[in-house]
């Protein structure tokens, strides 16, 4: 949307609706909150978690994650490397697609690798990007296993694991990080919603 | 979500936001509003008005188009007719993934396979899927020509090009059909409007 008045009616005459337009509908600015983290370490836990305050707050959020997006939109990737850069390519664009509609986006996926993030960065355009980097511990993480993966990793029967067999690389300067291993639950997920406060995202 | 109030609470519990949460908040049922037609029939130009209309009655709609899809999540695809099958296949999903989200999702694409549609339709979910057939001659469409892409095609320089060297399979149970040689812009936009209202999917 341009500044100029006039600019600003044509297009609107034209039925264009921008992000001035659905922030003031929905009291909030679409964004991308992405939880980075290894497996166990509560990404999607806290993902929902922010959903329900945000829904009680009267906050329209979504939560992408491995079960509404890979046995849709990527059932058609494997998991070899080529298809887990373009997993999260796409995870990324989808994201800021629904950051552009005016929603709090939530993103729970491992997303091992800088560049991966940084491309999800660009296409929700700066400051639309809220790196969440869910900082725990590998051990611990391993000991949680909660969905017994780990274990099957150090028997060879999964390749390429993150933390195990494959890398994982830290965000640098994450705009949010939060140890769950301190934390509890709740404070986590309130944590990212002070964020979301004190930044504009979201207001009464 | 199950009818149970016990599972509805263990859901609750564990933080999970469904489609009537949703629906409470946003005060629309989410749905998936598929135009459908030939190039130069007003696809993008009808979504775009019913979404500024929804969006002055308090509705939160985004648009999926080729604008905000082929230079992001589909800048991979080429126009083959598997990437072209591919193309109508993520955007099927992401319309999914949107209408869950609550929002009244507007898709425009030439989208000239039933089988596509038909695959689109079955992401969606029963019920939230609302085939549009922006029902326009070719002939007129021809004439129109708004981006010279049918001289193109008629020249020669456009291959597999739908109406002229390709395919256009018309609806044959459309939820709604909008002949737009006939009907005005708004009264396009309009008669859609009037559909989600009378079938439950915005209200007051």
């Amino acid at each position: 949307m341009s500044d100029s008045p006039k600019a600003d009616n044509l297009v609107r005459h034209m039925g264009s609706i921008g992000p001035e337009d659905r922030a003031a509908l929905l009291r909030q600015r679409g964004c991308v909150v992405w939880l980075t983290g290894l497996s166990g370490s509560g990404k999607s836990t806290i993902a929902h978690g922010l959903e329900a305050r945000l829904h009680a707050a009267g906050h329209a959020s979504y939560v992408l994650d491995g079960d509404n997006v890979r046995h849709g939109l990527n059932r058609d990737l494997t998991f070899s490397a080529e298809d887990r850069t373009e997993n999260i390519r796409r995870i990324g664009e989808v994201a800021a697609l629904f950051a552009d509609a005016g929603l709090i986006t939530l993103v729970a996926f491992i997303s091992p690798y800088r560049a991966g993030r940084e491309a999800a960065r660009e296409a929700a355009g700066e400051g639309r990007f809220i790196e969440t980097f869910v900082d725990v511990p590998l051990d611990t993480c391993e000991q949680r296993d909660p969905k017994g993966l780990y274990q099957k990793a150090r028997d060879g029967k999964i390749a390429d694991f993150t933390g195990i067999s494959a890398p994982y690389e830290a965000p640098e300067r994450p705009e949010v990080s939060i140890p769950t291993g301190e934390l509890t639950l709740d404070d986590s997920v309130a944590r990212l919603e002070a964020f979301l406060k004190d930044n504009g995202f979201i207001w009464e």
